[in-house]
Order: C-alpha cells, then sequence, then structure tokens
C-alpha cells in the first residue's frame, strides 16, 4: 500500500472490549457510506447461517498459508487453531476508492497494523467505565459467570495498552449514535491534518 | 496556565488570510456556545462605533507594556506603532470554564502560541485555492489595487509556513457552515486523543 493510496481513504482500525458496543457503533458508520468493513478471511468452518464473503471468506488453512506468504494478508492471528486475517487486495481497493476502510481488531493485531501502517488511524472503543462493561455483560444474560469473568480480566488486560491508540471514544448508554459521530469527526480531523497533507502551500498557488 | 486548564478548554488559533472568510466561520464556532472568541487588547484609537470590551480592551501604552512586564499578555505584537494582544487572565478564565477559545491571530502570533503553548491547536483557514482568493478580493471592489496586491503578496507569504499549523481547512464559497463544521471536528478529536488523556486505564478501572 503507497502512501498515494493512504492519501485517498483512510485505514481505520476500531478496537473495542466486550461490552463496548463496537458492532453498533460500526454498524452506524457503514450506513453513513462513508466508510467500508473489511470482510476477513478465516479458516474456521462457516457457522449456520453464516454467507462466504459476507461474514468471512472461508478459505482453506493452505489457501491462507500461501496467502501470507505471498504477501497477501494485511494482518492475521490464529486463535484457536484457525486463522484469521484481512486480505490486503480487498484493503487496497476500498482505500483506493476514497473510503475509509474499518478493521474491526484486538490490540495485538492494531499494534502490528500501526507498525506497517504509521498513517492507520487506532480507535479504542471502551464502556464509559469499568463498572458499566461488568453491568453490560452480566445483563447480557447469555453467558456464563465464568465467561463474564475472563472477558472481563481480558478487557482490564487490554485497557492497560490504551497508550498504544490515537483515539479514545467511550459508547455511553443509548448514545451509539454519537460515539459514531466523534469516530467521523477524528476522520475529519486527520483529513485536515497538515502532517497527512504535505503538498499545501503548492497545492494553493497552482489553483 | 496549567496543564490542569489546558484539558478543560482547548486553546484553538484560527489565522487565515484576507479573503479566507475567518470572520464568518469563526462567528458560526461562537454561536454554537462552545467556543469563546478571546477580545484583543490594543493602544491604537477606538474606530467610530467600536466599543471598549467588544470590539477590543482599548488600553493605553504604558499600561500595555506594564502588562507585558508583568507577563499578562498571552501574546502580543507591534503594528504600525501600535500594540495588539491577548489578555492572559481573560484566556485563562475561559478556558477554565471548558469553553474552547478562540484566537484569531496571524502566523507569526501563532508561532509564539505553539511555543509557548504547545498543547495549543492551530487552524489554518484559506479560501480554496489562490485564484479563488484574489477573485474574492477583487470582487469586494472596496480596495485599492495597491491594496489588493499587497494583501495578495502577504497571502503568499504567509502560505510558506502552512508547516507551523496543525490543521488546514478550506473554506469553499458558501460553505462557510462546513469549514465551521470541520473546526468543530478537529476539536472533538483532539479532545478525543490519547496524548490529551494520560490516565485512560486509571479512570476506567476506578469507575
Amino acid at each position: 500500500m503507497t502512501a498515494n493510496i493512504m492519501n485517498k481513504g483512510l485505514l481505520i482500525v476500531v478496537s473495542g472490549p466486550a461490552g463496548s458496543g463496537k458492532g453498533t457503533v460500526n454498524a452506524h458508520l457503514l450506513n453513513s457510506g462513508e466508510f467500508v468493513y473489511s470482510v476477513s478471511a478465516t479458516t474456521r468452518a462457516p457457522r449456520p447461517g453464516e454467507i462466504d464473503g459476507i461474514n468471512y471468506h472461508f478459505i482453506t488453512k493452505d489457501e491462507f498459508k500461501s496467502r501470507i506468504e505471498r504477501g497477501d494478508m494485511l494482518e492475521y492471528t490464529e486463535y484457536c487453531g484457525n486463522f484469521y486475517g484481512t486480505p490486503k487486495k480487498e484493503a487496497e481497493d476500498v482505500l483506493a476508492s476514497g473510503k475509509n476502510l474499518i478493521l474491526e481488531i484486538e490490540v495485538e493485531g492494531a499494534q502490528n497494523i500501526k507498525k506497517k501502517y504509521p498513517d492507520a488511524v487506532l480507535v479504542l472503543l471502551l464502556p464509559p467505565s469499568y463498572s458499566v462493561q461488568e453491568a453490560r455483560l452480566r445483563g447480557r444474560g447469555t453467558e456464563t459467570e465464568e465467561k463474564i469473568r475472563l472477558r472481563l480480566e481480558r478487557a482490564k488486560e487490554e485497557i492497560a495498552f490504551a497508550n498504544v491508540y490515537d483515539y479514545v471514544v467511550y459508547n455511553r448508554d443509548g448514545l451509539d449514535r454519537e460515539a459514531a459521530e466523534e469516530i467521523r469527526a477524528i476522520v475529519t480531523a486527520e483529513k485536515s491534518s497538515v502532517s497527512r497533507n504535505p503538498h499545501i502551500a503548492e497545492n494553493y498557488l497552482n489553483n
């Protein structure tokens, strides 16, 4: 991905722990038409109702490994014996079209993206506080106490890496549209930043 | 001005050459209620219709000089034998109240502010292009050709300092509200930035 492509659309990483409401916030961004969500590739089997090319690109392990070798993955991770990753070509096409690409990945993937693409914008979406997060997870009533504890422990670990990110956005109860607007504002600001626009004077004087 | 105060409201410098429509854009920001415009102090005589405390704080040269000596001026400049400056106390009060303070100053003053207050946000407001700027200045029909030439020359000099600023916002014809929205987005983003929020994890876990 060249600097030229990065100048068109923005590569935005949105990470958020369980209970941050990441899915809802990202859905608002997609509905605005200025953002595209990256469809990940995975080697795990489709679950009932999942559609190839919509929920995931379902591919074999051999295919995934050869894509890694060819450098065709923007980032990838292994989890419970399966690979998950972002196809590079698809990401490049989105950015070249001028749309902003959202990657919904965890803190480790976010760090890898920032190393490879310093121009990427890293946003950490958080519940307003740990106590609200806990209340949200328990309020779902769908998970075992053990799973809730694991998720909360994981969230504590993740927040220690907050300084990896460029921005923190809090998703307050019932204010997920506002959180999405805040992410849109971040994108607007980043596109106006002098550091992303190196030829201000030349462009201005020649037009 | 302490870091603590800076965390409340943002200090925003808006510079713009003649024809950038800075006055109109700033008026939109003031109307939003989230911004306060700093009333400058000056040693020049009031023009007909100008009101002390609204357009300027009109003070004597002796008073101005003793304010500089006491460190009571956030920034100041001398122009055509008169002093112009931003009273520090007023600026601090605005920021402490949580409102964002707009300083409408030129590139030299902007550089001085950035040196003293690295947390200040510097925005350069520009017409969409030099040719549009020229057309706007001529279109006013109120200034001599010589004065227009001087202003355009000055604008060429100023734009060479674009990299002093953090952001560039273009004020397109008839889109001054959009330019103001872009500045609001910049302020929103800056307030969400991790670099301005050093205690994310502690605050999160303790609430």
